[in-house]
């Protein structure tokens, strides 16, 4: 009998992503009835974007497993009745790849100063070569799938790169730290600081006027991350003391990012349009399927939610 | 009794070279007299310029060898008073390092698109996601230390690199061509390409209205290599037709680039200011004095100029 599998995501996501999923799941061997629009009941598995229209997950009395579209859990993680397993979107393929170009590119673009090349408006030779990247120290904050992988790209490309968690890690080749003490230490050596937290009620407002005051002065603000990170007034403020030379920013507090948003006039900020990290069909709906069939064959899914954490 | 090396370069490279060159022969236990004005029938070495005022080395009657502090030689090699040994500098830690990060940076930069942000003139938040690195493939054109390395770099991030070198070569995980037809693969390919080539009678105009043509429509240009390896003509019509997205240059044929140039106006142009690949202090006296006492030991020293090749 085959598995029933809800598709449930607004927008132009059944277009771009039917086809990618039926040759996934024909590559994972699995023999399903897939569509936008099943009977609740019949329903296996849903993939999942938290804009969908279902909100509601009680009629979906034979449900085993969420899969959802997107890396970021926290529009969907609190509710009350989605209650079985729900697996975030990790897709190296896809939107770790993106996320480790839009991270690199941004961190070199700020590290060789290219816009002085870019704009350039009054057409000066200005022979000053930039530091080598050694001589260039870059902070993350968070230490998951994306900060991690993030960083490793910049440790092999001569960055010296300090990343803080919330908990205890260890990843070859970065210094690892944590708690209050690492956080500090992070933010004081880092002339390029990379945000990759989550969105949870503890990392709200990570940066703020006191945590932008621990960066060397200069320095420069990458968030790839979540717009919350950010109290936006303290950054504001921060940009135009001098303090933070430029900030490049690819998620916000409301997006799109409103027309009269301050963001957008401001000449030290850079907006790109949540652009970071996209899921990209093929690769999205191999995870997906693959989770699947880990879960059909009895192994356990991956990159299940820890509802405590909220991530 | 001591080496007697003679530093010969115009300018301020003296102030720059003088503690790095003093620690680095002391690390390799050379015991050294080093200075800017020691007779000349006295010196044992010179570390040199092309811009130096030594242009006629006969009064250096015995001199063992010519240590050149750029990776360019072309100004000095066809010089028939030159005649001993002469090593071209390759400093790993600052020059091909330096070089890694400015052609990296300006891969991700034309790979992600970013000049539309960092411009942006109309504040549009434009939801589009570049393609990931493997769906960008990248030539360079070149395969020399440079162009190897530069190479390396880009696949590691996911770009598939095609390399194409007059002779014959291996480097894995580099896609590597040579000849005509070689070339003409390598260019049909490319949607950016970076021209890694020394500058010799042959290299001249290597991009030129018939390899341009050649490119996919919309192709990226980085040269860190050299000026004259363009036609510079051809290429302001590839630009002008959109055959060529973009040029991303650091090397012109006189430089610093003339202010009338029509480069610095044209909106397709990106002028950096000879910065890609620069000595740095420190590494490249490191790689002088490992070189001195590698011939004061017996061994044959590096990087020796091939006066035929040119290079």
């Amino acid at each position: 009998m085959p598995l029933t599998i809800l598709f449930a995501a607004s927008g132009e996501g059944w277009a771009r992503y039917e086809a990618p999923l039926r040759a996934a799941f024909a590559e994972e061997g699995l023999d399903v009835t897939l569509g936008t629009d099943l009977a609740p009941e019949s329903v296996d598995y849903i993939i999942y974007a938290p804009n969908s229209e279902v909100q509601d997950f009680r009629p979906y009395t034979r449900l085993k497993a969420v899969l959802n579209l997107w890396a970021g859990v926290e529009d969907a993680v609190d509710n009350p009745t989605l209650t079985v397993p729900f697996a975030r979107m990790v897709d190296d393929e896809g939107l770790t790849q993106g996320m480790v170009e839009w991270v690199t590119g941004h961190t070199l673009r700020h590290h060789l100063g290219m816009d002085a090349h870019i704009v350039n408006p009054d057409h000066e030779w200005r022979h000053v070569a930039p530091p080598v990247s050694a001589d260039r120290p870059v902070g993350i904050l968070g230490l998951g799938e994306l900060g991690t992988a993030c960083g490793l790209a910049l440790t092999r490309l001569g960055f010296p790169v300090t990343g803080w968690s919330r908990s205890e890690k260890t990843v070859d080749g970065i210094t690892c730290l944590n708690g209050r003490d690492g956080l500090h230490e992070t933010l004081s050596n880092a002339q390029i600081l990379i945000l990759l937290l989550p969105d949870t009620p503890v990392t709200q407002n990570t940066l703020n006027a006191e945590t932008l005051a621990m960066l060397p002065y200069g320095a420069f603000i990458l968030n790839p991350g979540r717009g919350p990170l950010i109290d936006d007034d303290a950054l504001l403020a921060a940009l135009d003391s001098g303090q933070i030379a430029h900030a490049t920013l690819d998620v916000f507090r409301t997006e799109p990012l409103p027309r009269d948003h301050p963001y957008w006039d401001h000449p030290q900020v850079t907006v790109t349009p949540h652009i970071a990290s996209e899921t990209r069909p093929p690769s999205a709906a191999r995870a997906i399927a693959r989770n699947i069939r880990r879960n059909e064959t009895g192994e356990p899914m991956l990159h299940l939610v820890d509802r405590d954490a909220g991530y």
